[in-house]
């Protein structure tokens, strides 16, 4: 029986294997594709502190080779599929029938951005397509972008880029938002902020780069072919629970419930990253959640008798 | 008047700038001493994420660097000694008279361990002697080692040790422990465990290492040669909270209560680091909180009028 099975090699995933290597804990770690998670997607990323800009493949692979260096185990291409609790801890089933033994878990599994689904944001993401205001805005200084939906991260989103892009469109496609009063009393007050209410992205036209948004108007039908040079899309994220959400207390949108320590409300089962509900997601947050989770998850092991 | 002013320049602090200045916020740094913290003092760091084996001071170059190609300013000397309220903020004041005024403060000033304040501690810091067993542990395996305290960190540093040390010797001065009873049976039930009571360290002895500790028996005034190669003092940490535990509330060791997002129960006034209420004090918790608090930080003045 292992002390930790850590589900997940992203950076929460890779941070905690480094955090229980060090600890001399029995672990291992397992991953459904290929290890590194969402950043491998990520061109250029400029705000993880140590690494001034570095691209998400190079920084995944330091994250791994970190952990493997420290003695980490990672299991690719292994999809757990459930769990059950077992005296002492608990046993998890892959591949139909085959099963795993463990003390503790972590999930790691993180969250992927909802798609708009319309020609063109697949071919262009990474090259004005974005769905982090936080991680990409400062690369649109002193341009015109687009802030796609209606709920409190989209309005921030377009209250932050508005500092330094010289013009931003928040497009909804109802014609009121669902953000707080406040965040949207301010982003009506800033001058360079353009709402288009009742309005979709119908496609994503650009050579290489993003350059125009087709929006279709759904009361009215009509279409225009409006120009940006960048998109950032805020209509919620998806995160990766593992379809467990009936079985360890999530929140309405899907997210384990959990605080810094990664505590789920099942002993033994912790959460860290993108998957937990917390603040901000982010890379280096979801490393600090790896080392905090496996802390405590010392903490319980040492606990346990 | 400045966005925010961000107190302290270590790891919490030069992530809030990275995130700050990414955010284009109108801010500075200011240091009490010189840019980067507690970790300038610490010879190998070997956990933080993406760097397998880097010195203290190497890493919070990369830090301050990371900050500054972002557009941060940092004011090294200038110590901060008091702050009071104001219309729509907050003045500083610094050098008796001189004063700053922000929307919000962001305090990243870190926590210091406790010294034993004896004989060869600070001589042999960094080379046997460590405050932090999660930090320094990894180097020690195979070897024996020393603990000195009695509450919780203590135990838990030892029950940590013990799995890798040949032995792990607890001393404590009183009689019996102040760690939670789990723990403290845990730890009598490993048996590579020695636990001395009511002992001090009187004198930490090495060339270049340590390899020996005289330890003092409070009890009897005897006086003993204990071989060790290396001792993790767990007497407890000190927060510089800037003297400020009367006007932000602090918990009773000094730290700033204050969870993930940073808050302190004074609008306005952010805490991020060591200095705060949290798990697990380290770099790359650290790191987490200055993005965390700045991102909050945003919203906060997105929400004033």
């Amino acid at each position: 029986m292992y002390d930790l099975v850590i589900i997940g090699s992203g950076p929460a995933g890779m941070a905690a294997a480094v955090y229980a290597a060090r600890a001399e804990l029995d672990f291992i770690v397992v991953e459904k594709d290929i290890s590194g998670g969402q950043i491998l997607e990520t061109s250029d990323i400029d705000n993880y502190p140590g690494y001034q800009n570095i691209s998400g493949f190079d920084l995944a692979e330091k994250f791994r080779a970190h952990a493997e260096a420290c003695g980490t185990e990672i299991i690719e291409g292994m999809k757990i599929e459930d769990f059950k609790q077992i005296e002492g801890g608990f046993e998890l089933l892959f591949d139909g029938a085959k099963t795993i033994e463990t003390k503790t878990i972590l999930i790691a599994t993180g969250a992927n951005p909802r798609k708009l689904g319309c020609p063109g944001e697949e071919e262009l993401a990474g090259a004005g397509v974005s769905y982090c205001a936080t991680c990409d805005g400062a690369f649109f200084k002193g341009r015109e972008t687009m802030v796609v939906g209606g709920g409190n991260t989209a309005v921030e989103d377009a209250i932050f880029l508005a500092r330094f892009c010289s013009k931003v469109t928040l497009v909804h496609r109802r014609d009121s938002l669902r953000a707080s009063k406040n965040l949207v009393t301010k982003l009506q007050s800033l001058p360079n902020v353009t709402i288009i209410w009742d309005s979709v992205v119908e496609k994503i036209n650009g050579e290489g780069r993003v350059s125009s948004v087709v929006l279709k108007n759904v009361k009215t039908g009509e279409t225009t072919d409006y120009p940006v040079n960048g998109v950032f899309v805020a209509v919620g994220t998806k995160p990766n629970n593992l379809g467990w959400s009936g079985k360890i207390p999530c929140d309405e949108s899907g997210y384990f419930i959990a605080g810094e320590t990664g505590e789920t409300q099942i002993p033994g089962i912790f959460a860290a990253g993108d998957v937990r509900t917390k603040n901000l997601r982010q890379i280096i947050t979801a490393a600090a959640d790896g080392a905090n989770a496996v802390y405590r998850i010392e903490q319980y092991l040492a606990e346990m008798r």
